[in-house]
């Protein structure tokens, strides 16, 4: 494997967005979703109930509630993760040097392209090529960078994986503003009001194209965050645009996860997967969403095998619906060698099969 | 570390139980438990939206849904596991020889007392002290052991640590009887019908007193056991008595969890915490329920200290209504040295503090 990487240039960008308002965190979206039941409806159906062995259906424990919400409880979405290992060529190991949150892979010409940050300031960059056009999506940051400061999202583009990059002269993504701290103390706990999920950090962009419109994936972090059940109250959320360049509007739905860190999402089955690492009661499991936004639990990744943090997800990969999880075969993490440094390295997975036996009448899907 | 051990005399048993009748199955409970509604109510209060960062309540995803069900969201219940240790003296390391299955330690006469498996057949043994008599119970199964046989719990007591022991004419708890097997072939997984959760195995029985009854829990295996969401379809009951002699009568509420593995409850709070490792979506939570039956999520035990194996709690610690995770300070589990030795090792935990800010006004709790 030759992995070409590209240097981005994101410290240049920050200057540009000292500046920017914030025009985007308080607009309502104008996509086409539906007004929801605030209350869920439990399956209750004859199949649900032997499945999972449920005695008296009038007599239903706060588990079995919970369970009877799960939507899919087919078996084609297991995945396990394998050791991660040293990359060779450009991208191998360097001494004093962090190259870390690598984008995802792409290949053109016969080349594979990643993106990373190549610094101690976190700037997670992200590749999508739409109609033969690169987009680098990357957060931002205002400087001086305290504990207080709010960061947004840039978008930049080229005709080449090559550049040169156009960048927009607005972000195209910003916190919510709607967050009060409280005294001015560089303390990002204490807050008169927290306000929405992204109040105070939009982080991890992702753009996929989806249903002729493009979905903007990102991370949230909250003014005020709190540890929730023993992780960090990190939350994913969702902007839409007609357009790749934007205008991005946030989705009334948003937050779209309740646990989970890093974005990392495909496509698959007509829907939008996404791998919930890290943070959370929900933490490392898969999650799909015909819609993009109401996502479902598919698979619970077994622990021994803790999923790559930060990953690079490989675009090159076709996924087919009878295999969804196959975009894990193989693609990009990175791992702290020591406090300092940081690499990037390969990982792989493998599909872990059912036990149910051939021909026994429960294997059938739904 | 002192520890007595003894050698459970559970093989004398099997004999014993191969010609009972399965009595307890189909029995209705006769507890006090209020029939309760099918469909969960969110909670729309405005601390909880805000402290969720959910952006518009008219507008929930499936996520947020699921989030505004968890009851408990205060940050007293945070455990992290720190690795294991090799046990020294009587229970250390020896070749060739198997230990598992470690129950909970008492500690009497200035001695701790531990029951464990002594060999590859898989009897986990329990202790319980109350009123100053001591009651053992322990799975027990028929013979020839094949995948498809039942297995059934067994209880004795003795009015000393040391014994001797009166073996239960019956035992006090059996699987199922509702599901069907398809064909006569040793397979498992092959049924007409799966019946209910526990229409296999009854596994793992712990019994607590509780508001002046005894709870017995227990791990049950469906026939036709299926992989869901990547793990073994697992699911958690309880069996209530007023005497711990029995009879012990199932709840209707079973099963009362819908992931987890081995056992592991106490008594705190007022109610029953319950750790669940292992298995499905839920797995590597700690839950509570007021009532011992209806339990819901207090944390999440961060995957990089998974929980030990087979937890062997440590009943002498004092659980403190303001820790409730201090049982886990130490106690025991097993591990497999190769794929034939097991050895018991000494766990131990650490309270993972929150990192909100102190006076922030989201610490205070609910």
């Amino acid at each position: 494997m030759r992995i070409l990487y590209k240097k981005v240039l994101l410290l240049s960008v920050i200057g540009l967005m000292i500046s920017c308002n914030k025009q985007v965190s308080n607009a309502q979206t104008t996509a086409p979703e539906e007004k929801t039941p605030c209350e869920p409806v439990l399956d209750l159906s004859k199949e649900k109930l032997d499945r999972f062995g449920i005695t008296n259906k009038e007599y239903l424990s706060s588990a079995s509630k919970r369970a009877l919400q799960w939507k899919y409880v087919e078996n084609d979405w297991f995945r396990a993760f394998r050791s991660l290992k040293p990359l060779k060529g450009d991208l191998a190991y360097e001494a004093g040097v962090v190259r870390r949150d690598p984008s995802a892979m792409i290949k053109e010409n016969g080349k594979y392209y990643v993106w990373y940050s190549k610094s101690v300031s976190v700037f997670t960059v992200e590749i999508m090529k739409h109609d033969n056009m690169y987009y680098l999506c990357y957060q931002t940051v205002k400087s001086p960078y305290n504990v207080r400061v709010k960061n947004q999202v840039g978008l930049a583009w080229s005709n080449s994986p090559n550049g040169p990059w156009t960048k927009s002269a607005e972000p195209i993504l910003s916190p919510a503003d709607n967050g009060v701290w409280k005294g001015t103390e560089q303390n990002r706990f204490l807050v008169e009001k927290k306000g929405d999920f992204d109040s105070h950090k939009v982080h991890d962009p992702c753009i996929l194209p989806f249903k002729g419109k493009f979905y903007l994936y990102y991370k949230g972090e909250q003014m005020g965050e709190e540890i929730l059940f023993g992780g960090r109250q990190i939350r994913h959320g969702v902007a839409i645009a007609d357009n790749p360049k934007g205008p991005y509007v946030k989705s009334k739905y948003n937050p779209i996860s309740n646990s989970g860190h890093e974005i990392c999402v495909w496509p698959t089955q007509g829907g939008i997967a996404s791998l919930i690492t890290t943070d959370g009661p929900e933490r490392n499991t898969i999650q799909w969403a015909a819609d993009g936004i109401n996502f479902e639990i598919r698979a619970a990744v077994q622990t021994h095998t803790t999923p790559p943090h930060a990953i690079g997800l490989n675009r090159t990969i076709e996924v087919p619906d009878d295999n969804p999880t196959k975009v894990f075969d193989w693609g990009l993490s990175h791992i702290y060698n020591n406090s300092d440094e940081q690499s990037i390295m390969r990982f792989s997975s493998y599909i872990k099969t059912s036990h149910v036996a051939k021909g026994a009448p429960d294997k059938k899907k739904k």
